[in-house]
Formats: C-alpha cells, structure tokens, sequence
C-alpha cells in the first residue's frame, strides 16, 4: 500500500508499505479519506512521537470501509463504513483501529465530509463535555472558532443546550462562520480583548483553549465561579506565571488533556458516550461538517503548509483516491 | 454576649455585644467552642475579609447548644447539640448558622473534641472528595499532615479506601503522628524531598495542598496521570511559573477552592453528602478528634501566636466558658 512516511529533512514523501495487519480487538480498514491534525505537524517536526506501539505514519484519524476485522471484535463486518480514531497511521491506503474507536458513517455522507468528525468530536467530547463537565445551561468560550476542533466544538456546545456560546477567530470572515455555526458572539482576537469582552458579558462556565501563554491569565480572569478551562494545546507557549489568587477566589479548574496517549478501554468509554450524546447528530446530518479544502495523499506537504498558515477555516483532508 | 473583635492594631479584643436573631433558615447556637482556622490569621491581617452578610467577628466553626431556632427550619431544635461551619462570628457565646451547615454532635464528647470537626470535615469532603473526586483504590497525598485539616484529611481518605496515603510534616513527631492516623509514609520535608520521595513510589492520584509556590511544580511531578491537586491555599506565594507540558502529557488538574464564600445550598449539598459517607465515623468515635490545645475566649491571642508559630498538631481550641 501507499503510505506518507516523514524523511531525515522532514519532508513528506509518498512510499510503499506492507498492508497492516488486524490483531485482536482490531479492525482493518480501506482508507478513502485522512484528517489532518495540527498535531501531525508536531509529529513531522520530532515534537510529538507515536506512543507505544502505534504506526510511525502520520494520521490520527480516517474515514473507509472494514476490508477485515481481527479475533475477538463484535461489532462492525467487512464492507461497513466506518471512520476511526487512530493512535497513527492515517495517511496510509489501509489502517488498522481499535474497534472501541471506530463509529458507523452514513452510506451517502462523502468521505472528506464524515472526516470532519472522529478527531474533532472525541477530542471534544474528551475534553468539554467529559473532563470540564460542561451542563446544559452553562455558557463556552471556544478559542479556535473556525479550526477542525472549534466547528466541532461550537455545534456540539449548542446542541448539548450550552446557555451562550463564545468564539474567538483571527478574521472578520472566520468570525461569521463562528456564528453561523451557532456562537452567540464571535471575538476577532485581533480585534478585541476577548477576556474583557467575556467579562463584561458576565463570564463563562467552561473554556476550550490551544492557545496557552497570556491566555492562560485572560482565560481565569474571563472565568465565572467553578469555572474550567481546559486545553489540548498551547501554541503560544507551556510556560506561563499563572497568579492562583483568582483561581482560588473563583475555585477555578485549570486542566489539559491529550488524547491519543490514554488507553484503548479509555477510548472505547468516551466513543460510547459520544455515540450516545453526538453521534445521531452525525448521522442524521445535524451536526455539520466544515471541509476546509482537500488533498491527494501525493500532495499531503500542501496539505500540511495550509495547516501552517492558519488560513484554513475547518478540517483539511487526504484523499486516498 | 462576650466576642473577640479585631482591633485597627490588629490585635484582639472580648468585647459586649448584642445576642445575634436566628433569621429564616437560621439556628442561634449557644456556643461552648470555636475552632481556630488559618483563615483567622489572614482575616484578622486584613486579607481575607468576611464574605457580604455574614458577622464581622472571626470564627468560622463552633460547638454548642441550638438556643432558638428560626423561621423555615424544621430539623433541629433548642437544646439539640450540635456543630456548625460558619461564614464568621464564631468567636462569641452565640452564634448563627445556617441550618444545612449544621450536623448533630454526640452527648457524651467534649466541645473541644467535637470542634475539631467541623471545618475540617467540611474542608476535606468539598475539596478532595467533592471536587478533586478521590475514588477508593487511588492514592492521595495530604500537605500539611499534622494540620488541623490534615489530621482530618488522612482519616478519611483511609477510611474512604484510599490505596495509599502519603503525608508531609515538619518534624519526626508529627510525621509520627501522621502515621499514626493512617498515613502509610509521612515525609519530614524538612529533610526529604517529597516529590522525589512520591515519584519514586509510583505517583499519587489526589493531592490536597495547602502550600502553593514551589510545591506547584513539585505537586505536578508528584502525580500519576489522570491526576488531581487541590489548593486550599498558597501559604508559599500564589504567583509561580507553570510548565503545563506535563500537566497535558499527565492529564492533570489544577483546582483551588475557598469553602466560606459558597452559597449556603452548595454548602447544604456538601453537608448531606458528608453526613452520609464521613459523619457516622465521627459519631461512633471512628474518626479521631486530635485536639493541639484549648484556650479561654479572653486568650486568643494567644491561641492565634501558637497557630502562627506552626507548633500545634491538629486543632486549637477557643473555649466559651
């Protein structure tokens, strides 16, 4: 099979590789569609390492048909359409998931369309509704508004009855798209001060965050009570002064996750719970998928450079075919 | 009634003052003793003022006998004995509470015994079991293990099935007594280096501190994945740095709460849930009382100088009469 494989310069390099094998609990998969994941760019640069055992391929997540399933699964058959979370291994004709991470995708969704998802709703699903807890009637602040997670995010914090729904975007154009996909108020942080804007609003329950550095204050003082901030990333920076005073004032939580790191069983939990909340909004087309752009597997260093320039609005995708 | 008013020299004072009412929803105990607290110190140094309503005299628990009871309150009646965590006015003969801050006391203990309670067991169910959920089978590790909410602290985790419960103090006595309460390993960490000494050990799941400054980067190091460290104060400084790239490989969470300035349901949710798990225990003596030392109500300055000087093991005690 054809698969994207990192060179010595970090370069991107298309190369032939044995078909993966399903171990138990596995399935194999035929690949029509990759996400990408900012992430993979980590990965790329010797930043973010497969953990154990998983592929050395890029790719977190992908979209295909069961081509064979390994001893010991239950659920899906050779021939279903199914999208995956993977540990690795993405970019590739063929991928092997854990069946505890793999979800139905509707017969007439387009591959790229139902690519939009798997990443996007676990790490959503992990991180605010899971981990930070966020309950019907409590207000969000979603930094990001327009990446692969924030799109996600937004639609999800509405549809689980979010009272108020703030994102933040680097353009006028991404601020619209924010809004259209469901936030009440889309902060240009270019523009505006978001925590003063949020502050002024009356604060909010639960944050979202990738962004780190100054962030972290202006996300405690944007906080109400028993607030939670939680991130998946900080681009601007792990280390930070961080004043507790308001933290405890507030009885803040501060919380990160990643995701890929914790263990099948742990994966398995969090797609069940998902199904049950997010997933007939997927599969009934409620949820929507905000497809940036697509790629030919050949062409995944474009792929990558448009990630980087952060001129992306929603999921960038490999296509296999 | 005779209370303890701070001076503008900050120092302290009994004074007359008029009998407080027992509004809706209030009980006026008589009280036999108040416990001291370190928020006394900060409170009468001009840093942690009473929260909007509640009295201007210091003391945040008493023990003693319900006098009178208000307007919709329906479980207690006058000579009931009991405890009650206070939002102030503790150090006094009489005292209001809010009814779902009050718990019955047996007969036949002492005030004294009985006043080491309540804030403690308050302190501990809120932070570490309410809010940082400490499960049986995991491992907690309690700063300040001597203290009056440490004593508490260690107890409880034991009896809630805690794996193993590390503790840290300042001298071999304490850490003998740490130990004695149920501590598996006390740390002096005069002389050892706790996280070193956790780390090596296997890593804790829960982390109650009262410390803050260094033991913030300290803490994170001391956790397993998945883990949780609750501050109750920063005795150390509330400003450092924080590297969160292990808070997001671990999956930690930095939490920080204050008890007084809660709304009273919040704090009448709490009361049920601990009446529930923790107050038979002290009921049938199970939870053991540690009493430091008892002093009269005209004597607390000098109750507050052995507070400061950090000699105590467990509670210091202001006694009525």
């Amino acid at each position: 099979m054809r698969a994207v494989t990192i060179q010595s310069d970090q370069s991107l390099k298309v190369e032939k590789f044995a078909r993966p094998k399903a171990r138990s609990g596995e399935l194999l998969i035929r690949v029509e569609a990759a996400g990408l994941n900012r992430a993979d760019l980590l990965q790329r640069a010797g930043h973010y390492p497969a953990p154990p055992g998983a592929s050395d391929i890029l790719g977190l997540e992908v979209v295909g048909r069961v081509e064979a399933v390994g001893e010991d699964t239950s659920r899906f058959k050779a021939g279903d359409r199914v999208c995956a979370l993977l540990p690795g291994g993405g970019y590739a004709e063929y991928a092997v998931a854990d069946e505890g991470s793999v979800l139905p995708v509707p017969e007439d969704m387009s591959a790229a369309d139902a690519c939009c998802f798997p990443e996007a709703v676990f790490t959503v699903w992990a991180n605010v509704f899971d981990r930070a807890g966020l309950k019907s009637g409590e207000a969000f602040l979603c930094h990001g508004g327009t990446s692969g997670i924030g799109v996600s995010a937004i639609q999800m914090a509405r549809l689980m009855g979010a009272s108020k729904v703030f994102a933040t975007a680097g353009t006028a154009e991404k601020c619209v798209l924010a809004e259209t996909l469901g936030a009440d108020r889309a902060i240009n942080y270019k523009s505006e001060d978001f925590d003063v804007v949020i502050e002024e609003a009356g604060g909010v329950d639960v944050i979202l965050d990738m962004v780190g550095g100054d962030y972290v204050a202006r996300n405690i003082k944007a906080c109400r009570p028993d607030g939670r901030i939680i991130n998946i990333a900080y681009m601007d920076g792990f280390k930070t002064e961080v004043d507790f005073l308001p933290v405890m004032i507030k009885r803040l939580s501060l919380m990160a996750t990643t995701l890929r790191a914790r263990p099948n069983e742990e994966k398995r939990r969090l797609r069940d719970a998902l199904e049950a909340a997010i997933w007939p909004h997927v599969m009934d087309g409620t949820l929507r998928p905000v497809l940036d752009s697509t790629f030919v597997l050949a062409d995944a260093h474009s792929a990558h450079a448009r990630m980087q320039s952060g001129a992306h609005s929603g999921k960038i995708i490999l296509m296999m075919h």
